[in-house]
């Protein structure tokens, strides 16, 4: 029996915070503010929204995979954004999907692109429908809209243990990975905070980033060779480990966002499961310290699987607001040998740069789940789900990410805090936050991960919302930054990304969609107009 | 003062193999094949090549930047392949380009791009000319032909020390990229054969590899960023560390052999000159033996920036025929710490594998340069300029090149090797040699670099040349390879590359070609045709 997803915010409707947690999180919030609590919205029934009447109905050939009653709408109409949220907290869904499509196979997406093509419906392709930037969102506008979900697609369909590689469903969820390869001593290890209800597919079409900091940062480094949908056909391209012949036509659909057809199947690199780790916290006197020693350690060519650098009062419980100082997440991981030189080096540089290292290098099972490093990774898994709760107490608490060449990369840090923060005080008549984190971490600049936090006016609170986010969003394209490092472009992030790509780029990325979608069905509204 | 290239074959015109170097080697050919010696045709002189008068006259404005004397369109009409070397041995140049222009800025370019428009000519970017592929050979059919040299814009422009990377000129050949880089702490180190004559420019066009076997195998993980002139306009993508912003834009111009355009600067990343290095060479019973070790080294991420495994009797003078041993070049580099624990476990793996270290593991300045290693070395950067000799003689001494993931490669291997053999004996009646070394490693498969022996018939070598050649690299993609690893398509690779991509890319990279070169002048016959 598949569980049943939330449909007005993140996760499954048989679970949530629990009141000790929603206090605990709640009551500094207000104490921070000066205020005596929230007014509290409770979250939406499916009967409180009324959808439009679909559009659309099936034929009969597709009667069996496609879908037209309102909750199953009603979850496919928006992502998992605050935005999203808090429209649903408004009951507010006025364009949904008039029809969703499950597919359980390549011909099944041809069937159902064929019915779009001949009802001029436009199709958006849906993996685990988590998307924070309107990717999967039907914009107003197209007369029919089909929303086609691969969730019945969630095969590994093949493990190749020479190669250390596996073919798989494009539909499949990231547990649902890791499953079905417990009997073999292998592991994709592409984690990320939607991890849970999000799928290979997405993750290709949207360059997901994982939870490794260097080297596979994203699902780019994994994918071998991919299978393709798209109006005109299905292609396939070539298994290989490396190939200089043409440029690379996995990276044309990798981030193609749906744009020029649906990801069916992927193989993807492996690994083996780690048999040697090690992990440790190391507290830095200030962010920009330990910026520089995530950025020595990347230049030295060592690899950590993390190396994540937080602002203390964003990671842990009871930090004043005053405290500067920060916390690198260090570990390194190895199915092959000890690392002790590896970690030993790693912290030396960490010395080097005023750090102190907060426990002894752990080693053993799971060393990232212990000491301050575990705190903050279980608050980091559990994050998504306080949305909806700060939504219905109309609190700001979201994140936007970049990055950043090193050399720009402190000026730039600055530029972006005192921007969010005129902004927030701007829109909101009261001071917030912003906190930083480093994710991922290259050679030449770091992702930055920005947290904002403010107390926003319920009644019009969607539109301070966007008006912070667009502000701070336009901000990092404007100074030299990307609009998203992992969260894929959308509709939300179009018109930063029209300024951040060249004009020429997206001529030749539309000279390749017409040659696909000849009649621009496939997701239309993110990436580029016809 | 320039040094003048040889036009007719690899190299400057003011160097050549020793005459003891040359009787070195062809003295146990003609052993292993029974012969006396050699016919040996002398290497032709520009006055016995009568060349098309040009069809093309440069206009007034750009007389001082285009040449069309006979001389500068001889030194342009071939790359350095031993069928363009025996091409000119026999005195064979149909097809010259009608001008040379030698821009020395991006608005040259456009100046030169917008005269080609004017007159109907095509357009050939031209970096080094080493080209193995007709990448730079213009073919018949074309009314005018103009070849652009970028060889004048050869700077690096900018250093940028904290991020390591620097702002570089396409035209500039790899050793004047790290004569530029002396006075700084850092290198690009992209080394590869034909390093000494060839371009930036012309790596980022045909996906060139360098001498790095793991992690930066390709110069696609090289760049941050680059400029392109298009005959539309000019484009620059963003200097960005890391993006998920839509398809990556340089990935679309990697790999695109000037279709798309001619890039003029890129942004490439630096990393410190390396002050620890540890190497040795390892000899295994077999070359599969090795291959197991190579494998298990790269999937246990070690990362040595050597790992190249070589058939001894390729490998080393003196081995006999007979003997199956292979030998592993294996060496590590940091700027920033010992190596010995890298090393340490690598030449365990090896051991486990049944290899036996021919030198303790060398410290010091350019422990690549000492023992096997060393020797193996010096014949690997020499081995261009024997091309011209063996054609000189009818020696079919030439090599191509291919990747495939780990468990195919052993009957991959085989196979290949037999329609080589099978292919050499029907063409020249008598038997040749195949030899196969691994140049790049993955941790799902090798780059398999195969070296190929026989002798000719003088009389018609260049189609028995052709003939093998031919039945080789189909054969690489009929059993499921890459018909190049990073030798780029040209136009020799073009059937064969035309099986091997999906058919459906094809059709959306002739979309992107059309939106940036709607007239088709791009460097027509290579990757697509319009």
């Amino acid at each position: 029996m598949r569980r049943q997803k939330k449909f007005y915010a993140w996760g499954y409707a048989d679970e949530d915070l629990t009141p000790a947690e929603i206090a605990a999180w709640e009551a500094p919030i207000a104490s921070h503010y000066g205020l005596s609590g929230f007014d509290v919205t409770p979250p939406p029934r499916p009967d409180e929204i009324a959808l439009r009447a679909p559009r659309l109905a099936a034929p009969a050939a597709l009667e069996a995979i496609v879908r037209t009653d309102p909750m199953t709408r009603l979850e496919h109409s928006y992502g998992k954004a605050w935005f999203d949220a808090c429209r649903m907290f408004q009951r507010s869904v006025p364009n949904p999907p008039d029809a969703v499509a499950f597919p359980e196979s390549e011909a099944d997406i041809v069937r159902i692109l064929d019915w779009c093509d001949a009802v001029g419906a436009i199709a958006i392709p849906y993996g685990g429908g988590s998307s924070v930037v309107q990717g999967i969102e039907p914009t107003a506008g197209f007369d029919h809209v089909v929303t086609i979900s691969l969730r019945h697609m969630d095969k590994v369909l093949e493990v190749d243990p020479v190669s250390q590689a596996a073919r798989i469903e494009g539909g499949v969820y990231g547990p649902h990975i890791e499953d079905q390869l417990r009997d073999t001593p292998f592991t994709m290890r592409h984690y990320m905070q939607a991890y849970r209800c999000s799928t290979l597919g997405g993750w290709i079409a949207t360059r997901s980033g994982g939870h490794y900091a260097t080297l596979t940062t994203h699902i780019d480094d994994f994918v071998e060779s991919m299978r393709v949908v798209t109006p005109v056909g299905a292609l396939e391209t070539r298994r290989l480990p490396g190939s200089g012949a043409g440029p690379s036509p996995d990276r044309m659909f990798l981030g193609s966002e749906g744009i020029l057809g649906i990801v069916t199947e992927a193989w993807v690199r492996l690994r083996k499961k780690p048999a040697f780790r090690a992990a440790t916290s190391v507290r830095f006197p200030s962010f920009h310290a330990g910026a520089g020693a995530v950025r020595e350690i990347a230049q030295a060519g060592l690899y950590p699987a993390n190396l994540r650098l937080l602002e203390a009062r964003e990671a842990l419980p009871g930090v004043p607001w005053s405290d500067e100082s920060a916390l690198l997440m260090l570990a390194f991981e190895s199915a092959d040998h000890p690392l002790d030189a590896w970690m030993g080096r790693a912290l030396e540089i960490c010395r080097d740069h005023g750090g102190t290292a907060e426990t002894d290098a752990l080693e053993g099972d799971n060393p990232q789940r212990a000491g301050p490093a575990g705190a903050w990774r279980d608050k980091f898994i559990r994050a998504p789900h306080y949305t909806e709760h700060a939504v219905a107490r109309g609190i700001l608490a979201w994140t936007f990410e970049t990055a950043m060449t090193w050399e720009r990369f402190p000026p730039f840090h600055a530029t972006i805090t005192r921007i969010a923060l005129d902004t927030i005080r701007r829109v909101t008549g009261r001071d917030g936050t912003i906190t930083c984190r480093l994710t991922h971490i290259y050679p030449d600049g770091p992702c930055l991960y920005f947290t904002l936090g403010g107390i926003l006016d319920k009644r019009i609170m969607l539109d301070q919302f966007m008006a912070i986010l667009t502000a701070c969003t336009a901000a990092t394209v404007e100074h030299g930054g990307t609009t998203t490092h992992h969260h894929a472009v959308g509709r939300f992030h179009r018109p930063f990304y029209d300024k951040q790509r060249p004009e020429l780029f997206a001529r030749a990325l539309r000279g390749a969609k017409r040659a696909l979608d000849p009649k621009g069905m496939m997701n239309p509204g993110v990436l580029i107009d016809p």
